[in-house]
C-alpha cells in the first residue's frame, strides 16, 4: 500500500537506497518445501549485474544475496524469506554537483517536491540499482513455478534506439551484451560506442514471454492477469510503454483477424498474447515495454535549480547509456512475479486442481 | 485481492452480470463533506451508454444510477457510497447459441477454464456493461478532484482502425458519436457503416489527459502512478497496450531529446507525460490505449465447443462493432481513480500541504 | 483498506446506513460452484432479525436478502455475490431529539468528530443494523465451509447482566429468545423485564466455537488465526473483550497446567482454544465476548450538544435493551468469516491436500 | 497478506528466525523528514532485551538495531526503512531434543501440521525473539506520534500467575524487573523464585496506555480502532485475551454506569477505555491482555512425536519463566503501531485538520 511491496500473496517488500550500507527484500508466502539456495538466486542477479560490458555502468558491483531468512536445511519454511546485498561500490562524490538541481528526464523534481528530502546518492531510492531485489525476488518464484507448471521466462531485446533486432533465435541471447536475439551484434556495438562518445543515450524495446502457463490465471474486472503485468512493467524504471499480444497493432486489426481461432489442437494465432477477459489462455505471455533513454547524460542540459534559478545540469557519474540494455532480466523477474502471485491467488479462488476439459495441447505457430 | 476491487484508500468494489437484475458498485473512502446526488454521477454514464447512435451497441439500458448509501442531505458522510443500476432490457435468448462454444477473442473460453462455470447471457460478468460501475464511480472522483485540486480529465479518440484522428480541439469530442477532437466525421462514419455491413469490428486509439495534476502524487518503487495508470487502463475491457508520454516513440529517442527540460515558468516539453520516476511532475498526465477489435462479430470463424469438437461460430445479438468507441468515457473515470486513489496515498504520508517550492506556473507546450 | 471490508482472499464490503434506501454488502472471492440460493441466507438472518421477542428493538424488518449477482442457475461463479437488504420500517421522526446532542457511550460523538457530518437517523452507519450484511456473508461462508471441511459453528449466551447462564446443552438455544444454552430462562425473562420498566440496559458475554476445524489455518507473527478471530468480535458493535480458550484465567494458570497434553488420540484439554502459535491446531475454536450495555436508553443522562453546551440526553425510539442478546449469530458469522479467509489463504500458500501426519482423530473432552 | 505485514499505511514487515544470522523489519509509509538515529529505537529494544535480569530467559543478545535504508543525514526520506538486528548468541544444541516432539502449549505441532518443515532451534519463527522487530518499529512510530499530536504510551504489568499488582504510580515501572507501577516488588521476585525452582511458569496481566490522543481515529464497521487493537494484542505471542475499557467488567455494568457522561470539560469516566463506535474519543486508550505461561519448561509432560508415538517432553534451553514480564514494551510497540497507521488513514480521508468544534480540553478522571 505504501509503494514499496509488490504483490499481494506472493509479496515482495524492497528497501534500500543506490549508496546507503545494503539493498534487499523481504518475500513473504512462499510456498514450504521448496529447495532454496543463494545460487539459485546469484544466476539471475549476475544477467543484471553492472560492469559487465562497456556499455553498461562501470560500477562493480558483486550483488551477492545472501539469504537471512524463510530456509531451513536448504529448504522453504512457508516464513518470510529475507535477501541482503551490500552495497559496495559507492562513489558519493560524483554526485555532488546534482544536489541542487534536476536532472531533466530524471525522478529528482519529483523526489524531492513529494518528499522535501532526497537522498542524491546515486539517485538514492529512484536507482536502477533497485531492480536486484526485484530480479532476486523473481528467481524465488521461476523456480517454484518450474518446479510447479513447468512455466519458464524468457526475454530479449527487440529494438535498440532507432535499430530494430530480428529474432533469430533465443540460444543468442545469453551470447552478447544486449540480450539480442540474434547472432551479430556488431551493429549495436558501433551504435553505442558512437553514442557514448556523444555523451548521449537511448532507448530500447525488451520482448518478455512466459512458456508452459497455466489456463485460468487472473481474476475479472480489476486484478486481470494483463492489468497486473501492465503494473509491472511500467513501474520498472524508464518504462513509458507495455503491450500485451498484438498490442498497438490491434487498432488497425479487423475483429476477423484478431480474434485467435480455437481448434481442438490448440489456438491458430496468439493475437490474444496468452490472455482473454483478464485470464491466461495458456498460450505463451506475449509482453512488450518501451524504455526511454536514460535521463543522467554528459550532454549539457536546461534546468533549475531549487530555488528555481535557471541553470545547466552535466551528469558525470557511470550510468547506463542504454537503461534498457539490463532490463531484460528485470523485465522476465517481474513477469514471473505477476505469474507466481496469480498462481497462489488462484489456488486461494479455486484449488490446485484445474477444471476437467478436454484437453487443448498447445497453440499453433506459438 | 480477489479481483473485483480497484484502488486501496479510495477503493471501488465492482459487482454483476450483463442480464442479472442489476450491476453496481461500492465505494469506499470518499472524503466526507462533499456535495453529491445522482446528477453529478449520470452524466457521465450518460456519455457511456449504450443505444445513442447507430455505431454502438442497440441494447436499451436508461443506466439510471440510485445512490443507496453514504450520502446524507446531499453531502457524503465518509461511509461507503453504494451505486445500484438495474439492468432492464436483457434479450438473454439471443445468446442461446454461444452457450456450447467459445467465440475467438472472446473471455467465454477462459471464464469457463478458470471457474468451471461462467452466465453466458451478454457475457455475464466479462461484459463490457460492467464498466458502467466504474464511470459512476470515477465520476465520484472527478468531482472531489476538481473541487480539491481543479484536476479535470479529458478523452479523445485518436485513431479508429486504419484511420488517424487529427486532433483539432477538445471541443468537437461532445459533438459526434466518436468523442473525436475533428469537426468532420463523416470519413469515420463510412468506415463504421462499411465494418458492419461486412460483419465484422475494428480497433481504436483512445488518448487521456489529466490537467492540474498536484506534484508529488505516487509512490515509489512499485505503487507509481505510471504503474497504477497501466494497471488501470490495461484491465479495461479490449485493451492490449499503454503509453504513457512519449510512449513507445520514446525507444528511438536521445536522451537529449526525450529529458524534458525545467526553467523557471515550467517544463518546455512532455515527453514524460507528467510522470518523472512513478511520481507527477505537475505537468498534464498523457495516456494512450490500443484497443483490439470487438471478438462478438457476425462473420463466421472457427473453434471448439465445450466438448473440444470443431464448429463454427457466429455471434448474433446486439454488439458494438468498435468497443472503443465507447471507451473514452470509461478511460477518463479509470485515470480518475488513479489519480483520486494517489492523492489519498499522498495525503496519508506527506499531509495535505505541498512541500514548499519555488513556484513553477505551468509547463510550456502543454 | 478504508474500514468497509473484512477479509483479503474471501472479502466482504459492507454499506448502508439504519435509515437509508437499503444496506447490503459485496462478497467478492467465493469458490465457484457451490450451491447457493437466498434461502440459504435467510436462515441465519431470521435468527438475527429484530422484532422477535419483546426483548428486542420492535423495528420490524423482515430483513429479506437479495442476490443481486455472482450465482448462475443456483450456483456461484467465482464472481462477486452482491447481497440486497431493503430497510423497510424506518421511523426517522424518533430521532429528531438527538440531532445535536451526544448520547452517552454512543458513537454520535465520534462520528460527529472524525467526519464533520453524520447521519443520525436509526445511529446511521453505527446501527447494530449494520450486522446484517455480515451475518449474511458468514451464512455464505458457513455453506462452504461445512461441504468442504465438515466444519460447523455455535454460539450461545452465557451470562446476561450480572446472571450467569449454565450451560446444558445446544439444543436448548434455539429455543428462547436469549440464545441461551439452559432449559429454564425465566428469571432472564425477569431480569429483562425490570430492566426495561427502568429504563436501563445491560451487558452479556456471548461464547462461539467452531467444530472440525481443519488444522494448521492462520499466518505467522500478524495475520494469526487468534489475532483476525479478536479483530473480528471486537470489531462487533458494543463489543469491549475478546478471550480465546482459557482467556484471562490463564493469568492464573501454571504452565504445566495450561500446556494441553497431546496423545496419539488428541489433546487432553483445550485451553488453547484451538490456537497455537497463531495456527489452529483442528480443536474446536473457543471464543468468548463481553458486550456492553446498550447506550440509547430511556433513562435521562448528562451530556454536551453540538455547541459543546451541557444538556441532558433522553433516547427514544426503538431499542434493544441488551445488543447482546442479538449477538450470537453474529459473533458466528463473524468467526465463520474468518475461518474462511483463512481456509483460502492457506490454500494459496500450502495448497488444498493437508500434510501428511499420523492422525490425531479428535481431542478428548471437546 | 501472507502474515508477516502490519498495518496498511505504516507497515511493518516482519522477517527472521530465532538462530537464523538477523531478523528484523521494512517499515514502509513513514513521513519524511523526521530527524531519526540508531538511539532512537535503541531504547526501546533496551527494555525489551533478554538477559537483564534473572527472571528472564538468560541468553544473551545486545540486540543492536541496524537502519539499513531509508534515513538520509538523520532524516527520513519518505522510504522504506529497513532495520537489522544481528542474532549472535544462538546455542541451537540445546533444542536437539525437541526436533522431533511437540511441546504442549507450543506452536511446535501447528507449524509442522501448516507448512510440513519447522525451524526447531530456539522455536524459529514462533520465538518471542521476533517482537524485537515490532518493537523497533514501535519506536518509530512513538516517535512520529509524539512529535505530531503529543502522544504518548506506557505500559505496565498488573498481575503476575495469581498476584494482582497495585497501581501506584508509573514511575515505579521503570525500576523493577517486571514493569510493576508499585515500589515493593519483592513478593514478585520470591513468587518468580519459586516457580523457577519448581520448573514450572505462569502467566501475567498487562495494561497498556496512549494518551493525548488525537479524536477521530478508526474506520467504521470493519477497521475499527478497537478491532485492530484487538488484532494487534492478540497476535502477540501468548496472548489469550483482550479488554478495552471496561472490559469484562462491561458485562454486569447498566447503560446508566457504562456510557461516559460528557461535560464541556470532557467525558465523567472511561468505560470506553478511549473508543466509541470504532473511533477514538480523544481519551485515553486503555487496554488490558492476558498472557498465558510459558510453553517452554523443565517439567516433564505427556505429548507425542512426529510419528504420532506417546512420548514425554522436558524443555531445557533458555526460556522466560514468565513471558509477560518482557511483554509492557512489546504491547506499547503494539499500540503505538496500531495508532500511527489509523493517524495516517485518517489523514488519507479526512485530511490533517480536524473537524472544528468546541474543545473538549480533557477527561475528568483520567
Amino acid at each position: 500500500m505504501s509503494g514499496n511491496t509488490f504483490g499481494t500473496l506472493f509479496s515482495v517488500t524492497n528497501f534500500g537506497e543506490s549508496h546507503g550500507p545494503a539493498i534487499g527484500c523481504v518475500i513473504d508466502g512462499c510456498p514450504p518445501g521448496m529447495s532454496l539456495c543463494e545460487a539459485d538466486i546469484q544466476h539471475d542477479l549476475d544477467r543484471r549485474r553492472p560492469g559487465t560490458s562497456r556499455h553498461v555502468t562501470q560500477r562493480n558491483e558483486p550483488d551477492q544475496v545472501q539469504i537471512l531468512s524463510g530456509v531451513y536445511e536448504g529448504k522453504t519454511t512457508g516464513t518470510p524469506i529475507a535477501l541482503l546485498i551490500q552495497n559496495t561500490d559507492q562513489r558519493s562524490k560524483d554526485y555532488g554537483n546534482i544536489l541542487q538541481t534536476f536532472r531533466p528526464g530524471h525522478a529528482d523534481y519529483t523526489y524531492f517536491q513529494k518528499f522535501g528530502i532526497r537522498d542524491p546518492r546515486g539517485g538514492g531510492r529512484s536507482s536502477a540499482r533497485l531492480t536486484a531485489p526485484t530480479v532476486a525476488a523473481g528467481a524465488v518464484a521461476k523456480k517454484w513455478l518450474k518446479e510447479k507448471y513447468g512455466t519458464t521466462f524468457h526475454g530479449c531485446m527487440t529494438q535498440i534506439g532507432e535499430l530494430p533486432i530480428p529474432f533469430e533465435s533465443w540460444d543468442h541471447v545469453g551470447h552478447n551484451p544486449f540480450y539480442a536475439p540474434c547472432a551479430d551484434v556488431q551493429a549495436f556495438e558501433d551504435y553505442m560506442d558512437s553514442l557514448r562518445k556523444a555523451g548521449d543515450s537511448c532507448g530500447a524495446r525488451i520482448r518478455v514471454v512466459a512458456t508452459g502457463m497455466p489456463v485460468g490465471l487472473g481474476q475479472p474486472i480489476y486484478d486481470r492477469l494483463d492489468a497486473n503485468i501492465a503494473y509491472a512493467m511500467m513501474g520498472l524504471n524508464a518504462v513509458k510503454g507495455v503491450e500485451i499480444g498484438a498490442g498497438f497493432a490491434s487498432v488497425a486489426q479487423r475483429g476477423t483477424t484478431h480474434g485467435d481461432s480455437l481448434t481442438p489442437e490448440g489456438f491458430r494465432t496468439n493475437n490474444s498474447g496468452g490472455v482473454l477477459g483478464g485470464i491466461s489462455t495458456g498460450q505463451d505471455l506475449e509482453v512488450s515495454i518501451a524504455i526511454k533513454p536514460t535521463s543522467s547524460i554528459l550532454s549539457p542540459r536546461d534546468s533549475i535549480d531549487q530555488n528555481s534559478q535557471p541553470t545547466e545540469v552535466v551528469t558525470k557519474g557511470r550510468h547506463d547509456p542504454c537503461v534498457g540494455i539490463r532490463a531484460t532480466p528485470i523485465a522476465e523477474a517481474l513477469l514471473a512475479l505477476v505469474v507466481m502471485d496469480h498462481a497462489l491467488l488462484h489456488r486461494a479462488q479455486c484449488g490446485d486442481v484445474q477444471v476437467a476439459m478436454p484437453a487443448i495441447p498447445g497453440h499453433i505457430g506459438a
